[in-house]
């Protein structure tokens, strides 16, 4: 039996850093500026506590494109390293500098901010480099060092004459790479990953416009001078306390993050917890539409203000992901499966934390400014209606707030509508039935026919509020949801006392017939009703069971398998009080009967929206004859 | 000055094995499964050369869970090794074995498809294990090795007894893998990743029926016995010639690849080249809906019958996306950005061969079978039409095979389409108007106005087909295109001879004044003109130019800026022939007048699907006045 060490062969861990270790070569820049930030920040901290005797001043990084030497430059004037260091943390790959930085200074570096991943990163040059060299000096007072490195694993490390504390970073672009000689696409990978890392970048500088001197003339042009070109923010609003903060700048960051978006959002929620996971953020409410897909992935992921992603799958619950703004978070693992995602305690505790804190503000704003509140829920309420049906912690909090809209335009709690329609709108077996509306436009006749009877009509028309009326039914008791046009409103909400019918059992019998001979039964099965005189003659009712059922299938499942292709199912409810209706059975020419019978049940398709193409037309051209 | 050579540290190796070399821990089987299906091709090609002198036979690899002894074995029957191999390639990280075989065996090896990555993969075994055994004997006659690392980089290797030949890989999973102890977790990982491996993949035993025994009674049960349960194909379709396949064949495997897909292809296209590139694979036309996102990335890619990912993205074009299939070419560089995809010669090329076999096919299809082609055009055309728009080689290609279907459904090339309408649709500008409608129910009225007069209406709905008539109108000279509801007909072709006015000028002004004094002029423009007396007295119209641009907005940019939110405008075309309107001039009380132009306005907004809501419930309660 032999035992051994495995051991690594470097000739090929260059290529395999290349090859596998980020699927995307831009990330390069990000790495470098990282350390770059890493090497600041460790220099403000050991001047803090007073481990390094030289004065912080006001460091920047700087990063310079320099397209026909072929080189990118990263500067900082951080804490440097040393000949040794440079032996002990470059010339050893993966020997991570800032964990024993950490280990050594742990509990007064804890919170300075320094990232943790010092040391491979820097390998990710050779991604885009043939040829990388470090010129470094230490604010220790050691002489500077230069190291050079042509991508195999041969090095040469010399003194060099540098005279300022920091770092310098070279990158010999490599022919396959020549893409990030362009400033426009350093400037955009600065905007994605740096946009608001802690220390101030340089890209270059820029002209600003000064004030004119006193008594300059009109026409004289403002003075002007080369600055900086900063592109970061380095105290962005998350970072700091929600006291700190107005209105104004809550906006002001939402349109820093989405230069391109012009409307603004509708409020915010500021993340700040650091027990027992360490966690800030800004999220915001946008306007949404009814389009769920389009809106998602708009979260950006920050870890110590580095960007990572704006893929937040897994960390924010699923209805929350149609928000916007920023999370930045150190405690989130990444480079791991979406399964265990969903498994790490840690992540879960975040996304319930989320969850609480969404649900804590739109109470908060429901109870201190209802008016507001209503005015913004119906680009809300997606948001929450989704949230309602997927986490039952949510639910309950949002049952409270929830607030559901009638067509004329006032705004509910589900236990105020409760109270409201009670007395009216409860039928003979205790169950409380709410009617509804999916669009004022089409189902008008309905809703006004309702609200004659005096009951109250909810307007409803998110997509997945049949899931939502699904979930109330079952959550609570002695409830029903029925749109207006699903039956005749005395079938909808049936009470003890009811209409007697102006016809005898004969008339009735008769009335069928004649109707049957003249209307296709297949389309519509007819239903004969005594209904006040005023009502519509002939009314057309679309069942609410089997409709509902068809649109959970259509919006994303539930409801039952393969009904979202049933065909459409209709009664023709008939107003045996109606005047017209008593004609038709009176009238003795079948070609008169048959007209009357054809107008009025075009009519009745007309108001539900189902006369169309040639029957339309042919219905027009004959009421323009009826017109002269 | 001081040269060296960089050293990797092999405590940091594993740790970056885990956490950076895959996102996802459960590629380890299809890792794992790749290296015994090497060992095994490996052991074919030696048998086949005469190198190792054993016999073949049928070697399969088996996977085996132990979730009680928390272990996962996966066995194979290929070339073993011994234990200087073991040496050589197991404990020397990076190392890859298949580069010095192919090196050696180069020619002959090349069409045996060997998987180039051994080696490294085999490490991703710690992504999810805690120790890892190896139990090998080599075709050689050697003894068998054991080796055991327990995820430190210490191992130990002894001899084992096993007698038989090959690989078996014992992985003791971690505790915070223990999903991958599920049986039904690593049966779905073997469908997803190892569906149409070359090797037959062994998991676990099933069930099968056996005929019953001569002169068995008909209620004996059948006789039953274990088989191995092969999970995979290891001769797929696509690794076949297309003279070997019936088109049942390509449909069977339809249904392999997409087993919960009802839906048969509309037909397939076999790709197969191998110069100046390797690929091969088999694209299939489902029927396509108008929901363009929906029905992507339905694609497989493939390296070898290993799946890699259904994301092809920059392999295949944008608008190919929407295709089904597989896609087999080990010449696809993979963990690569997308802009480097994009311009890697070698996919570019692979992308424009998959576009003129696409083509190809689809022109062959038109010529061979005219009629099919037809009855499959609109379940196509968007994909067509898509590529029409965005690939300038597909459009010369689709020019000549594209159709262009009548509300009335006969279908036309554009060729033919010109010749057919050329003597009746030019206008005296000697432009070509092609009529069309979206949609044959919303604008009867005007379908039937324009065959009337003996034009052609095309029926185009589908949702990018405004970008399409625009390429066309600007592509082709002297063309345009006019939906039935732009204009009114004499308008829309303008020709040489007008009709005459029934009214005098002073006629005309006195009813534009009646008119608009009852209709809010904001909402229509009023035109009157001399018409067909045949032809509707009221007549609302969309201009072509506003509505088309509103469109080209709505799906994916186009058009010009901002116009999608505009609102829509209208004319209201008073036919000055038609008697109704002679009547509304002549008619004296004022409040008669109104009506019948309120009741005719009505009745034009109900052709244009514009009379909605209150107004509509309004006009049908009138309705039923007049017909009693």
């Amino acid at each position: 039996m032999a035992t051994g060490k495995i051991n690594v062969s470097v000739e090929n861990i260059f290529p395999l850093i290349k090859k596998f270790l980020y699927s995307d070569h831009e990330i390069f820049l990000r790495e470098l500026i990282s350390n770059a930030t890493d090497a600041t920040l460790k220099l403000k901290h050991l001047t803090t506590i007073g481990e390094a005797k030289v004065e912080y001043g006001n460091p920047i990084i700087e990063v310079k494109v320099d397209k026909e030497g072929k080189k990118i430059h990263i500067i900082d004037q951080g804490v440097g390293m040393t000949e040794e260091e440079v032996q002990k943390y470059i010339n050893e790959i993966a020997f991570s500098g800032a964990e024993e930085f950490l280990d050594k200074y742990k509990d007064s570096a804890k919170d300075s901010g320094i990232i943790g991943h010092f040391g491979l990163g820097f390998y990710s040059a050779f991604m885009v480099a043939e040829k990388v060299e470090i010129i470094t000096k230490s604010y220790k007072d050691e002489p500077a060092a230069h190291w050079i490195c042509d991508g195999s694993p041969n090095f040469t490390l010399k003194k060099a004459d540098k005279e300022s504390r920091g770092s310098e970073i070279i990158l010999h672009i490599a022919d396959d790479s020549t893409e990030f000689l362009e400033e426009a696409k350093i400037g955009n990978l600065l905007s994605k990953y740096n946009k608001f890392m802690p220390v101030p970048i340089k890209f270059g500088t820029k002209t600003e416009t000064l004030p004119k001197p006193e008594g300059a003339k009109e026409e004289d042009p403002a003075p002007t001078q080369e600055v900086d070109n900063i592109i970061n923010n380095p105290v962005p609003a998350w970072t700091k306390q929600p006291t700190e903060l107005k209105e104004e700048d809550y906006k002001g960051f939402y349109r820093e993050l989405y230069p391109m978006q012009f409307e603004e959002p509708l409020f915010h929620i500021h993340l700040n917890v650091d027990y027992p996971f360490n966690l800030t953020g800004i999220l915001y409410f946008p306007k949404l539409t009814n389009d769920l897909s389009a809106q998602k992935d708009r979260i950006q992921l920050y870890q110590n203000q580095v960007f990572v992603t704006d893929n937040v799958e897994g960390i924010v619950p699923e209805f929350l992901t149609m928000l916007r703004g920023v999370i930045d978070s150190p405690d989130i693992p990444l480079n791991v499966s979406r399964s265990y995602l969903q498994a790490d305690g840690a992540v879960k505790k975040i996304s319930s934390y989320i969850t609480r804190k969404v649900a804590d503000k739109l109470s908060s704003l429901f109870k201190n400014n209802r008016e507001d509140f209503e005015a913004k829920w119906n680009d809300i309420k997606i948001v929450i209606e989704y949230g309602m049906l997927s986490e039952d912690k949510f639910f309950e909090k949002a049952d409270k707030f929830a607030l559901y809209p009638t067509v004329d335009g006032s705004f509910y709690t589900f236990e105020e509508l409760q109270e409201k329609i009670k007395a009216n709108q409860t039928d003979k077996d205790d169950k409380l039935v709410v009617l509804y509306a999916s669009n004022k436009e089409e189902q008008h006749s309905y809703i006004e026919a309702a609200k004659a009877k005096g009951y109250e009509v909810l307007l409803l028309d998110s997509p997945i509020v049949s899931h939502l009326m699904q979930k109330l039914e079952t959550s609570k008791e002695k409830l029903s949801f029925a749109r207006v046009d699903a039956d005749h409103l005395d079938n909808l909400i049936k009470k003890e006392d009811t209409q007697i019918s102006k016809l005898s059992d004969e008339e009735k019998e008769s009335l069928k017939t004649d109707i049957e001979k003249t209307i296709d039964s297949k389309s519509y099965t007819i239903q004969l009703e005594a209904m006040d005189s005023n009502a519509s003659p002939f009314i057309i009712t679309e069942p609410e069971f089997m409709r509902r059922m068809k649109e959970m299938q259509q919006t994303g499942g539930g409801g039952m398998f393969g009904m979202g292709n049933m065909p459409e199912m209709y009664n023709l409810v008939v107003n045996t009080n109606h005047e017209l209706v008593t004609e038709i059975l009176n009238t003795k020419t079948a070609k008169k009967k048959e007209r009357l019978i054809s107008q009025s049940l075009d009519l009745a398709r007309l108001s539900k929206g189902l006369l169309k193409g040639e029957e339309l037309t042919k219905f027009i051209k004959r009421s323009y004859e009826m017109v002269k």
